[in-house]
């Protein structure tokens, strides 16, 4: 085939890699209606291994997107953190118990589950929602990535400055060789099971495989497309081909720290074995325990006989077995016993934190996940984090493919996301040091770690590793003070500049807890309509919309029902509700009276309750804060620092972050009109 | 072909009829591994109208077998009822709120959806745990059933003393003609889409068509088959052909009221639309509103116009429309309006209360469902109660089967279920009358309904609506005191009488909410080893297993510690954990010491958390009463009515119903074995 016969086709957006940040960005993409592709070069979906950890923040994704209960019903769930250290006769000890996360920050706790079952419901999900559309495409590798440099800055609808070209790869190129391990079963024959996986050729002690593959698949010259698109995003790892081409570097450090991980059934007489604990032995290293489900636990074990070599900086893998894994883990775990029959999956790393350079190249390439950030894998945020950035990512690009914001709503990627990075690698260059160090025998042990100090950091570090605590910087989408640049990783986020008169500042004091940039809070209300309880949260779906939230606070107060009138029929006349943007922009809303004093038809503007022709009104977008029958009393007001006489306007992000809080008056709908003025093409 | 060509099969248990009883009975012998066959006369499943209340009891079965997460998240959830009755000027206005359940019974509530989707979550279950095996056969018409007399008392493995004919329908004849009517759209075009379908074929205004279907097929020769059964079990519906063969009577009354009902979306300014509402007119009749998914709802409405004929009793159905009945409906909620663009589906019926003779034909045959009660529908009743009678019968039959119960154990189907036939007709009768009736003027109106009177009805009917207050009689299988006959429905249960010295009789004092007879009720508890909390009744799966569940009380006291041991090691050492009966008993245990210092392999006999080489430990049967981090304390032993100090041992049957309690000793442990050595074949 002559080059003039290379297949061309053209698509909106371009995934590059399927694991959970490709996924979830496919995920907003089929949401949105977006002409995207994902291709993976592997050839199939993983298996066993890999993440397993889902923070509480990930978990309120998956349920705005529909798919929470699924992972809830089959996952492991963590509740406490046992502490062992050593004793002043060396012998390990449960010296504390503290909660596996913080209490009361959600309604969900972390749970530990398989990532392949993870990327299952984001295939179902993707699938569903794009109508089949949208499929991973595997076994396809990019090969060149080229751009016409003219049209970068052109966002017409029918210009794509950027093209790939793509490869087909037979299914045994996409399929790596893994290391046959015969030692796998504690010295016993394993009953003819087939060996665990191992996960060393996706570890950061294994060469990339790219150039390998992509040589292999030259040969087919029958194999390659190019494909033109308006965006592209790298989601393809720590050896990130996409931005290796960009000529990006991950910049960090590396650490002598070698650790192993065993997925296993373990059979022993360890106590907490289905807790999280973190086992400091005396001089062994240390071991940390994640339970997981079907009788698995995860074992995170320190090797500190295998040292990195002095020239590479590089550990031999080949030194690298389940059966050297597990004979650390016995001296760490000692006096107890440890040992397995079934072994799952296992991997070794080296421990180092490393963060791009850059995360977009003129906002047309995007880069997440591994691909611009990797740490060490024991506190459980990589596949957060990597999911996370794409949840970022994806319904911004959504909305600007589909002409609906201004493009300069992409800036704020790099600066909301690579700060994120730079403060998990700071969190976890803190927290693995603590974990890999020697317990200090007293205090005048200098070197030694203070395991006082260790459980602080513990405590400290849950509340970061719940992802509850991103607060993202000002900027054109989040309207509160402070210098853009500064407040994010120092990407310029013009047209937002720190002194400029015209900003649109919200209001913090009017919802104290419902905090600019973070993300929005939930608790129990009830629907005026029916008086089922909902964590408001659940309301806010993962559907492409910002919503504006209407706190209307005590509608049967004749002032404050003309208040809330009044900005209801500024709302009614604006061209927000256009037909043009109002399918982008929802209305919530909920209020402080009674529930059985207040009707929805009587006391409330008809634009939160909007008539259909086939379906009469609109009974799902007005809650009240009172008590239920069966579930409590939220007290939602209180919790979100609202009054609940006079309430306050939110604006949501499509991600659920604030974006703005005002009064509901004219000056507050000024703010609104005005955010939104900013974001959106109007 | 000749008929000693007709095919010849055997299978265990032969289910006649696949709607909710049908199907409960096929996911238990699915669950407990029977060669069982599932066959309707229908083609299709139902796929929009019939029955869509599930009540709490309902669905702690359904989570018993693991797919109630995906009803509670189709459903609508009904919370709250509201009562609309006239004023003393006729018009009508709301009078009261009750909860629409009893609070804090279940972890349940009451919700609403469709049929067709329970029915779908059943055939999803069937076909994951029998591999395919049980498959609903449709277009399948029972002709013939025959007994081999001299073998009905056999129960060796191989007698197959039943004989039922089947004949294979085509599809054309297997599907019912339904009402065509141009009505449907309250006189406007209804835009291209299909009409509603209508339900009067299943009403009991319609004639039983079972022999119209037979003539037909009986020209297919070729399409009969002769099945060899050991039971039989028609689930085939109001006008069973089951019931009929042998020879059974519906036996009640019919009213003269008549009912419409009305599957639509609604366009109304009545302002409890979303909410479950009784509505009692002046002169015009009833109506209640059951709010549905999908913005449906579901409107019963009493049609005060039409009679039914003098000569048959039944009304004539021409005269009824979707027109007519949305006319009636009018007239009742008026001044409110209502209309509709969209109707799903609609039928009528003419209110009347039968049950029947008899439940089983010498534990060979037996029937459930509407095939032996048929009622109202209003109550939401008829689709939960159908579906208990199979939930009841299913696991004796499974356990009867496999050899491990007594065949005694079959004829407290009859004796526990037609008792609850007789009560929810009786309660039918007086609820429908009430609702039926014209409100009372005042107190002097003797010929009208009062209000408060139906008030109260109503809040003493939604507990036995709730399906929670059954409380079956003393039998083999509930060791309790009393006459097992009167306490049943007469039902001789030989070898259990009243007055026997021998009989096991728990002790009730031990565990004062913990009745026997009836549910195992559900409060909180933690896992010891792992801490995550479960609503304990969450471990008892229908997985056709019997449990010991032992209350160990304070097992940090050294006496207490001592009873456990005791107990603990004549259960190890009983004939009840051999292999042949282990797998049919399940232990759990639950304590009442801090969690935090207790530990499960120090504090517990092994035979509470045996070992497996593969597995090691196991760390799911052992629970405490203690407090949460993120979800409260559940005070399981208040709750339940158990000492905290010397807890108690009670057994539950296969259906979460409480068999046994008595004391955590020698005595107790008799009991223990009494009460199994009456069930089962030791």
């Amino acid at each position: 085939m002559t080059v003039s016969e290379v297949k061309e086709s053209k698509c909106d957006v371009l995934i590059i890699g399927a694991g959970p940040a490709g996924l979830m960005l496919a995920a907003w993409m089929a949401r949105c209606g977006i002409n995207a592709r994902i291709v993976d070069k592997r050839s199939t979906k993983i298996f066993s291994g890999q993440a397993d950890g889902l923070q509480m923040r990930s978990l309120e994704i998956f349920d705005s997107f529909g798919f929470c209960d699924r992972a809830w019903k089959e996952a492991n769930h963590m509740i406490e953190i046992c502490m062992w250290n050593p004793g002043s006769d060396g012998i390990i000890r449960r010296s504390d118990r503290i909660p596996d996360v913080p209490v009361g920050l959600s309604r969900f706790t972390q749970i530990v589950l398989h990532q392949g079952r993870i990327e299952r419901f984001f295939l179902d999900h993707i699938r569903k929602h794009s109508k089949d559309q949208i499929q991973v495409e595997r076994g396809v590798l990019p090969e060149e990535i080229s751009f016409d440099e003219d049209a970068l800055s052109n966002h017409d609808k029918d210009t794509y400055p950027v093209s790939v070209k793509l490869r087909h790869l037979s299914d045994e190129e996409a399929t790596p060789a893994q290391q046959l391990n015969h030692e796998i079963t504690n010295g016993k024959a394993n009953g003819g099971e087939k060996g665990p996986r191992d996960g060393l050729f996706r570890s950061n002690l294994a060469e990339d495989d790219t150039d390998e593959l992509l040589g292999k698949a030259r040969e087919k010259e029958n194999t390659v497309e190019i494909v033109k698109a308006k965006y592209v995003v790298g989601c393809d790892g720590a050896h990130s081909w996409t931005r290796r081409q960009l000529g990006f570097e991950l910049e960090g450090e590396k650490t002598d720290f070698i650790w192993g991980v065993l997925d296993i059934i373990p059979l022993t007489d360890f106590p907490d074995i289905r807790m999280r604990c973190a086992v400091h032995s005396a001089s062994s290293g240390s071991l940390m325990v994640i339970p997981r489900e079907n009788k698995l636990v995860r074992l995170y074990i320190q090797l500190t006989e295998i040292k990195p070599d002095s020239v590479t900086g590089r550990a031999d893998r080949s030194q690298i077995t389940p059966a050297t894994i597990i004979a650390a883990a016995q001296k760490i775990i000692a006096p107890y016993t440890l040992t397995y029959e079934y072994c799952d999956w296992w991997t070794a790393y080296q421990i180092g934190q490393r963060v791009g350079t850059n995360f977009d190249h003129k906002n047309r390439v995007f880069l997440a996940g591994d691909a611009v950030h990797t740490h060490s894998p024991k506190a459980g945020q990589g596949m957060n984090v990597s999911m996370q950035d794409a949840y970022n990512l994806g319904w911004k690009l959504g909305l600007v493919v589909n002409g609906i914001a201004k493009p300069d709503i992409l800036k704020t990627y790099q600066s909301e996301r690579r700060r994120i990075a730079q403060d998990l690698i700071d969190f976890d260059h803190k927290f693995s040091r603590l974990f890999s160090g020697r317990p200090a025998k007293d205090v005048m042990d200098e070197e030694g770690v203070s395991m006082t100090e260790f459980r602080e950091a513990f405590v400290k570090g849950n509340l970061f590793a719940s992802g509850l605590s991103v607060d993202y910087g000002a900027s054109i989408l989040v309207a509160k003070p402070g210098d853009p640049a500064t407040k994010g990783d120092g990407t310029d986020l013009t047209p937002i500049k720190e002194k400029d008169e015209n900003r649109i500042l919200g209001n913090q004091d009017l919802a104290t807890n419902i905090k600019i940039g973070m993300r929005f809070p939930s608790y129990k209300v009830l629907n005026q309509s029916d008086a089922r309880p909902w964590h408001f949260q659940e309301r806010l779906k993962s559907d492409g919309r910002f919503r504006i939230i209407i706190f209307a606070g005590n509608v049967l107060s004749t002032d404050q029902k003309t208040r809330l009138d009044q900005f209801c029929a500024s709302l009614s006349s604006s061209t927000l509700l256009s037909p043009h943007l109002h399918s982008h922009i929802a209305l919530l809303a909920v209020h402080s009276a009674k529930r059985a004093d207040t009707e929805l038809l009587r006391d409330f503007p008809d634009v939160l309750h909007p008539w259909s022709e086939r379906e009469g009104w609109d009974y799902e977008s007005v809650f009240v804060d009172d008590e239920s029958y069966h579930e409590g009393y939220g007290d939602a007001y209180t919790g979100y620092g609202v009054q609940r006489d006079t309430g306050c306007v939110v604006v949501t992000r499509p991600d659920q972050y604030v974006g703005y809080v005002g009064p509901l008056d004219g000056e507050g709908w000024k703010g609104v009109e005005g955010y939104f003025g900013g974001v959106l093409r109007v």
